[in-house]
């Protein structure tokens, strides 16, 4: 396949911000997009089209995918027979391969492992027979996640004894998982890689992110990450990217340890433009969004270079009723996702401040 | 009404390019958009809701300015009966009145003369009864324009001589029309204003612009026009703008003449967003379209600082067969607006090319 041309038409699955900003980016490219998603609203309000049917209905997603250029995902828990199916009618970017890998916690883990990039220590938790070798291999000081379907610090229940891993694992409803020893990092950060079909690769500043409540708060450009380390963090990034073979903006979480003598610990992937990538509409000439848009559609990548220091800041559940406040402010942008109702943990919308570049 | 909270939704009059990018930046908001419009496609695309009909249809009209909570349009030729119909059940901003102004180019010349701002020299031509009294005002060489429907140098024919004005008002096939005397300009800028419900108004730098067949070009900001002058043209364009009661953006376009006693005189208004503000997209944090949708929903007006310079071209016809090689220029955003024929003369999308701010 060659570049999509203006007219042609993106298939996204999914219909949530990430969709809808998906969406907003293609359209300035003259893009069309067909959202799918199981729900109406979000994306599909800004889309040319919209099937709305569950993810799993694979005779529905191959109709879908008959219908468009190209298939992408705004989430990385698109069931796999469904991707299977868009690929036999249409090319999927990026490929099932990220899906595969990034939908399993321990598979995700075993792969970046294997290309010797560090991850956290870890050791599979399928049943209880696995606690004593999990609890030797880790520690008694953990993290239990399930395998598949965490998001936003859910399906996780921290550890602190032996003792705490039986009721930990009852409380993920005995669901296979992985138990992670903990990293003492001083903080996190994280690499917005986009990677074309030609294999070139850009990178976005990186970004140090906050969390609360489990759930990612803030984003902010520059991080204090020294020059040295952000070189080995797009290293990284760059090798999980042509090791998946991978088309599209890729966001790839790490740990930074300053005194450890692998400073940078893979938290996790996300095969999906990444919420803490979101500060890209409003410090960069080409977001995130558009450069996915531009790399599934087998465009030239955008540039990717930043025009200001910037925090971005998530409006989660009630925060986002202050957005009256947060349009009168001289140096924001105010993004909301059109979601109706503020629940709480629910991801309304962000802020993004902008500063002069230091 | 006080400011329209996230969820409202906008109504459009006018499915076209602009409406398109008031709709992508509407949806930033949380905001929802209604299209009308006569024909499909556009900003239909990427709007939640789109009524196709004729604008002369006043019930269709009616009916969906009670569908949604402020009406606003994207071209001055809406009718004014459609937007009194609609103004009988939902807000219309800007108001009918500025509409009535810039519809008809002879009541627009009378309105800004009569506010003490210059404008070319000109004199109704409605039958060729008028012919001597028009030549006797303007002298022999000038633009014949028809008083309605003009654009993009349409409806106009120059005069060089005074048997050149017969025939040239029998091409406008005796339309009543304005004679309009030659403005030895230097070149032409033209201001954006954004004026709020509250009488705040926000100006955006101004920008030189430059035509090609009639045709809107290049704008490039910054114009050269020293600060002294461009102080008067935000001071003629704020005084149009209270005068109308105008709710959101004003174009005003002006000539300038650096020697002339008086040194900008106003070619001609634009009610709505303006082609020659279109680089706002990138090189602003608000862009003129968020900030148009910003003021006809009573939101704070954003801010209209610049951090870069920046020239934008218009992409007519064939120019956007080279969408490719635009998006891999290093400093260039690419805007194309889904038309599927590009037809001559025909705006098909425009590419911003930034640089360092000088």
């Amino acid at each position: 396949m060659t570049a999509l041309a203006p007219g042609s038409t993106i298939g996204i699955m999914g219909g949530g911000q990430l969709g809808r900003m998906l969406s907003l980016a293609a359209a300035q490219l003259g893009l069309k997009c067909h959202i799918y998603s199981d729900v109406p609203g979000g994306a599909c309000d800004v889309a040319a089209a919209s099937t709305i049917g569950p993810y799993e209905d694979v005779d529905k997603v191959r109709a879908f995918a008959a219908s468009v250029d190209v298939v992408t995902y705004e989430f990385e828990n698109v069931p796999l027979q469904a991707a299977a199916a868009a690929e036999a009618v249409a090319p999927v970017r990026p490929g099932p391969k990220a899906l595969a890998v990034a939908q399993d916690r321990l598979e995700e883990k075993t792969f970046i492992s294997a290309l010797g990039i560090p991850v956290a220590p870890f050791a599979a938790v399928d049943s209880s027979s696995a606690f004593e070798t999990a609890l030797a291999t880790i520690g008694h000081a953990g993290i239990l996640k399930t395998r598949r379907l965490g998001y936003d610090g859910k399906g996780q229940v921290r550890i602190r004894s032996a003792a705490e891993l039986a009721p930990a694992f009852d409380a993920l409803q005995r669901a296979p998982s992985v138990l992670e020893g903990l990293v003492p990092f001083a903080y996190e950060v994280s690499v917005l890689v986009v990677r074309a079909v030609s294999g070139e690769v850009r990178f976005y500043d990186i970004p140090l992110n906050t969390h609360k409540d489990g759930i990612l708060d803030t984003s902010t450009v520059p991080s204090p990450l020294p020059a040295a380390h952000a070189t080995r963090a797009t290293d990284i990034a760059g090798a999980i990217a042509a090791a998946l073979d991978y088309v599209g903006v890729l966001g790839v979480e790490m740990f930074y340890l300053p005194d450890a003598p692998e400073p940078l610990v893979v938290n996790e992937i996300a095969p999906r433009v990444h919420n803490s990538g979101h500060w890209t509409m409003d410090a960069c000439l080409v977001s995130q969004f558009e450069n996915h848009i531009r790399a599934v559609a087998d465009w030239p990548l955008g540039p990717t270079g930043r025009h200001a220091d910037v925090t971005m800041t998530n409006l989660i559940g009630d925060d986002a009723a202050r957005w009256h406040a947060f349009a009168a402010e001289p140096n924001a942008a105010v993004h909301l996702y059109g979601k109706p109702e503020p629940r709480p943990g629910r991801k309304m919308g962000h802020v993004n401040r902008l500063r002069k570049r230091s």
